[in-house]
């Protein structure tokens, strides 16, 4: 049960477990740390020092050295409640882990990796005490921040881990979602693939510059995707309510159907001559990119929306 | 030039109509509208007073009352400094339309479309005067609130017209983009289908739950693609600046292909199976939302957002 996660190990502490960490201790909770790097705790407390100041409406900033760094989590591993692993994305490194964190940690405690590629599946193989306890918790970067995390169970993961793991990430204000299967990307970076293809196609065949591509996301549909998901904002479009989505479809279907007949006769095929064509025109806009005012404009107007969602009820 | 643009004539004053005349107004513009409908104006005036207390920073609100609705438009459009058609999407019908507005509007007036669907070179054939100053102004929705505005030319549209177009709409504080030729759906809708198709496919396939998907988008991709475009996100993914584009291929790009091809090979076929799967899904997650709360705190949270975008340099 969540209520009783207080002590949480996090395996590795890169740019993801970093902000994993920030926001455990954030909600209250102890952290055990380990990462190889020789510099990994000194840049840990950088990024703390840094990040605590601006955290989000809803965050306690009271605990921020309830952590600790080991450099063996071996025997540390009977104190977890629940294990974060970050670790590199190699199925033979993650098998070993997984053998360890499975034989040292106490029955019952949850195991999430936070792998974005590797389906629990691939590593769960040399675990001989309960890999039932193990599954995927992919975050979306940097966790502290962004609320989605994607739960993925392996076949063999237990319903209890699942629920375990829901309740667990809900209680820390994050929005958790569950795969009902292993497919590859996941949800958030198939949707990001899907909609990249044709990005890279239009501005590859130069309908558009690489500048208003951005623009018309921006400035257009992304407004919605932050505020109202795909389906809500179909079905808005129908004119809402329950049966507004059937009337888009009935309305519109022979529409999108085309526009998708043309989007698939156009996808961007990854060759060469598409790829040069791409590459040329993104770089001459990235150029133009003042990245310093662009990174700290975005930390901050993202923490305004995230803070005008929180105030409302229905936004996740 | 767009600073010599006083009087726009509006051109039908339905959902879209009734927007772009709002914005208009809130920019100083004197507007003359007709519409056939008999309840047009007394529409109007109720949207006028719905919209204009919570218009955005940038707004001017003093204007209100600065539009005339005319019955018989044809001895006005000499007036015209500018024209927004928002009529009915049938090409005999806007033949003929463009036909009379071509004629009695003073040489080198922008006539643009708010066309979603129809190419302007479909309804430029009975143009005798100079149907080169025609072009379709596609919005998004709501006009007044949402900045895209998709300008797409006919193959005979001139430099000028473009050019005054893009400076018109810039200067009402919109933020066009110019698409270099005439694709089914334009840009935005392409987008929108094509993250749309796997958003189908991933519900009507069991996935995950519709209301799962959309919280993929609103608590991940989508809070960044209201702050940053496909392109920018992709190059921050990749460490930013100019080469950031370049690396996250050469890092991601396998995995991205993969994932494409898994996307590929599940497409939502639209068949009848397919259909009532989704549908089923779908309508029983809509039958949870609160559907008056979440139109008005989406508006609340969208004019929140709009406004911490405003104060930024970077953003559009």
């Amino acid at each position: 049960m969540s209520q009783e996660i207080r002590t949480v190990v996090v395996i590795g502490c890169g740019v993801i477990g970093m902000s994993w960490t920030v926001l455990f201790l954030s909600r209250g909770l102890k952290v055990i740390i380990t990462d190889p790097a020789e510099d990994a705790q000194a840049r840990f407390e950088k990024y703390l020092s840094d990040t605590w100041p601006s955290l989000p409406a809803g965050f306690s900033k009271e605990c921020a050295d309830n952590y600790e760094f080991v450099e063996d989590v071996v025997p540390r591993l009977a104190e977890a409640d629940f294990v974060q692993e970050n670790g590199p994305e190699r199925v033979n490194w993650k098998q070993g882990l997984f053998e360890t964190l499975d034989m040292y940690t106490r029955k019952g405690v949850v195991i999430a990796s936070s792998s974005s590629g590797l389906p629990s599946s691939a590593f769960i193989g040399r675990c001989q005490h309960d890999p039932s306890r193990i599954l995927v918790g992919h975050p979306f970067n940097p966790p502290h921040l962004i609320p989605l995390v994607e739960v993925v169970p392996h076949p063999g993961s237990s319903q209890t881990t699942i629920d375990t793991t829901l309740a667990f990430y809900k209680s820390l204000g994050k929005r958790p979602i569950h795969l009902h299967q292993e497919i590859p990307g996941f949800v958030a970076n198939r949707l990001q693939a899907a909609i990249n293809n044709e990005v890279y196609s239009l501005v590859s065949r130069g309908i558009v510059s690489a500048a208003d591509l951005d623009a018309a996301v921006t400035s257009g549909p992304g407004l919605r995707w932050a505020l109202t998901g795909p389906i809500i904002t179909n079905a808005l479009g129908g004119g809402g309510g329950s049966e507004g989505f059937d009337n888009r479809i009935d309305r519109l279907g022979p529409a999108i159907r085309s526009w998708e007949d043309d989007i698939l006769s156009h996808r961007f095929d990854w060759s060469q001559e598409s790829l040069y064509s791409l590459q040329k025109q993104v770089r001459s806009y990235l150029q133009t990119v003042d990245w310093e005012r662009t990174m700290s404009e975005r930390e901050s107007v993202l923490l305004e929306l995230l803070g005008a969602k929180w105030n409302t009820t229905t936004m996740v």
